[in-house]
């Protein structure tokens, strides 16, 4: 192991680097151990009298701006992932970027997916030294195989938000896809054939990054409101043809499980969150658009109307069922993130009471509060779960970096936070010894809840105490982690890692949780 | 004349204070001519660890949250003018700070009115050194008296947003009254009883400042939307009665000027505009509350009526005229600065084509452009005018420091200026050889309408051209100041003033445009 790979022992128990890509890191301390010091970013000061007194920031292309914009070898661009696997700006870009001749640039989005996948010839040319977000799928294995030139870096959506809120990140050039957008830079994402809801993962790209660039298929005549992407943020506007594949941005309909299994671990959820007294009037949840967690928003919502419950909000990710369950007052609010289907598109555009968030707003750690801990109930997913909680979301039991964190670290500061998980996937047990890759700490997750039974975390006394008497399937992890075994033939096979660190994964608060490590192929 | 009052000669032709409060500023170097180094303000970074989990931050009483947020001696504390001349908390708010035995307050409103009168005291007794910020009526006749023991500094709405921003003003505790908020500090001027519209002049507070406070007289249940401050910013929310008197901060009707002479005025200014050719498919324009202006916005709803031409935009201070040419369909969008009736208030509560806007949007300077150089037409006030067009709108022909500046020095950047003026007021020209003190350059005026003529600024020989065969009474500025002073029996005589200094005024990029001496009472 060279220097470059120094590892530290970190509360998590977990070896990790903290030189990164030649920069300096701190190991994670603990849940709320790490106090920040000093202060936030302070982007360069501008003046009106460099921009046109018109508004009209339009130049003719994405090289145009980038080369407006200063680009050099060694920065940092940013993108969103709003567009999901939808996204053709990000590509455009890195296409433009590989034409200047720019080389060792940082890939800072806050998502890739494997619409991405055309990047891979930029990391493997020494356009992009490395990507620093989520890399679903195809990059992340590109990365699991140990090629990318740098060091991956993970964060969760508020994350990003701390990371570059605290200069931690730099952007240099910040490149926001906007489904609307005018002149003048003012950008939304609910009009335009590209509809994607929200684009409240760019905005601390907006406020911080030295410069920004709106790409657009559809400019409108000043002012394009809502401004989720402020105008006096912009310095340049590019209309493109299209800036995406509708088809893959939103999905016209969501899809609910229709696994015998999964449903009954979505009905298992609701009634233990019943029977722990959380469903009441002004009660509040969280549900991603996953097929368990939207049968769990389904379920839920049947216990609710029957028995007469409205909640104060709930926290989307949005989809035509949390839009149903708006429109039919079942909640006073919807605190949005990002929208799933059309219906989610449609209901933030027209529907007051269907709020657009940010990281800012609803995950960053480093405010002065943010909501994530305000919600009484949180129903997320993992690829494992160990005996004292940890869980893993980043990793597969094969050592593979495939998924990205999202909010879920985020999240896990709810007031309840179930996991509804299955037992096993593919014959391959989820409850496990170690978790490949910690990505949050037991402390956090307070109840699991597969096919086959609910364990809930000792450290709970009060759930432990509410649910003394129900008639649900009690367990403890070791009991469930033994029937797994029982039913797969044993605990899932050790990974074949390499010494080589490919990835690190942050905690909310900046600090480093875990390594990720080369697989061998 | 002592150190303290050196004085530097500006591109206005003024002899200015660079050292003010101890603080260094710089000259007034011509429009445009002051270009901005360095990086904007840098807020402490703040960890969620060390904010209640609840989200609940509230506290018993405003004295409780200043001691929480640190106060000490010569701090800056600021507060916001949206409840107008019915404004209940700076009073109480320094009336804390007097009992908690702290001296030498800067106070940083982003403008006082009459009801403030009592905090004279607390100038007299040095809890406050000075005020920093617009000072309408006593308070500024305090001022000029001498009597304050610091020099005031005026801003524009603008260029109190650039202060804060550009760390050129460090706010150490923001108050900010909201007529509803939730515990979490998400507040708006929307609802409740002290309802005011928006609080758009408080948001750089609530960015920048070290500690930030809401109070509010009505607390609703998370989520207070729309979150026009953001309880992310916040650090603890006061619950008092009332924080204002509702009938003097919104009015349930907004007067229109009966003076013959203003109507005649206001009709000449919209017969200007539609002859030159502005007033057409698409365009915007920005009037204020007061009676000519009013009337200026009525004459032109109904040229826009007769002709069948809609307005893209107008900029408020929104009032039930606006507000009705809203819901007619002559305009697609209010963008408000502030709502001065109740009509205003419903309307942005109600109408999403209502938008509320900031100074960060519509008037900082040093921003990557601003909404005021979009406007195609504006008109605005004055106190006096020069021969060659500069203005004066803080001060009155005897010296003293009566107004505050507002959005007007920003407003100058419109695409065309507008100043429609009485030729004399009690008897006193406002046609003056120098102003008392200047607040907008000439070259940003273009033309002055009067009852008895209108001057188009030689600089703008477009106009000039335009209006050639118009039947409008066009003359020269020299030919109407003539005419006022054989009315009026000579020009005002010359303002009683002493050496000291009382206050700066800034121009819109922080550069000092003007000062202003105290006055032989």
């Amino acid at each position: 192991m060279d220097e470059k790979n120094k590892l530290v022992s970190n509360a998590a128990g977990r070896e990790v680097l903290i030189e990164i890509n030649g920069e300096e890191h701190s190991p994670y301390k603990g849940v709320g151990k790490h106090i920040p010091e000093g202060n936030k970013a302070a982007p360069k000061i501008n003046s009106c009298s460099q921009f046109p007194d018109s508004g009209d920031k339009r130049v003719e292309s994405i090289k145009e701006a980038l080369k407006r914009s200063g680009l050099r070898d060694g920065m940092t661009i940013s993108t969103h992932h709003h567009l999901r696997n939808g996204d053709y700006v990000a590509n455009m870009v890195f296409d433009a970027v590989a034409e200047l001749g720019i080389k060792n640039v940082r890939w800072f989005p806050s998502a890739s997916f494997p619409i991405h996948t055309p990047i891979i010839k930029h990391l493997e040319s020494g356009v992009i030294h490395h990507i620093e977000g989520s890399m679903n799928g195809p990059l992340g294995d590109f990365a699991s195989s140990g090629k990318m030139k740098g060091i991956g870096i993970l964060r969760s959506h508020g994350g990003r938000y701390q990371a570059i809120q605290d200069g931690e990140v730099h952007i240099d050039i910040a490149v926001i896809s906007a489904p609307a957008a005018d002149s003048f830079g003012n950008a939304n994402g609910v009009r335009g054939k590209a509809a994607c809801g929200l684009l409240g993962f760019a905005l601390a790209d907006s406020q911080y990054a030295d410069k920004t660039i709106i790409v657009t298929d559809n400019i409108e005549p000043f002012p394009c409101i809502p401004w989720q992407i402020q105008g006096n943020y912009v310095d340049h506007v590019v209309e493109v043809d299209s800036i995406g594949d509708p088809e893959k941005i939103v999905s016209g309909t969501t899809k609910l499980t229709k696994s015998p299994d999964r449903l009954l671990i979505a009905e298992l959820a609701v009634q233990f969150a019943l029977e722990a007294g959380i469903i009441k009037d002004g009660f509040s949840f969280q549900a991603g658009a996953g097929g368990t967690s939207l049968a769990f928003t389904i379920f839920l919502g049947n216990i609710m109307r029957e028995n007469k419950i409205k909640a104060r909000f709930i926290r989307g990710g949005s989809t035509t069922y949390l839009t149903s369950m708006l429109e039919e007052g079942l909640t006073d609010y919807i605190l949005d993130g990002q929208t799933f289907d059309l219906d989610g598109v449609r209901s933030m555009r027209d529907n007051p009471n269907h709020q657009n968030t940010s990281p800012f707003t609803s995950y960053n750690y480093h405010g002065k509060g943010n909501f994530a801990s305000m919600l009484d109930v949180v129903v997320l997913g993992a690829t494992e779960v160990d005996l004292n909680f940890n869980a893993n979301v980043v990793t597969h039991s094969d050592g593979k970096l495939l998924h990205g964190i999202g909010g879920w670290q985020n999240c896990l500061f709810g007031k309840t936070v179930i996991l509804p998980l299955p037992l096993f996937r593919n014959r391959i047990p989820v409850i496990v010894d170690k978790v490949t890759t910690i990505t949050g700490p037991g402390e956090l997750i307070d109840v699991i809840v597969t096919e086959r039974g609910i364990a809930i975390n000792p450290r709970r006394t009060d759930l432990i105490k509410k649910l003394s008497g129900s008639k649900l399937p009690l367990r403890t992890l070791e009991e469930l982690k033994a029937e797994a075994e029982k039913i797969c033939g044993g605990a899932p096979e050790k990974p074949q890692l390499m010494d080589n660190v490919i990835a690190a994964i942050k905690w909310v608060d900046g600090t480093v949780i875990d390594i990720v490590r080369q697989v061998k192929y």
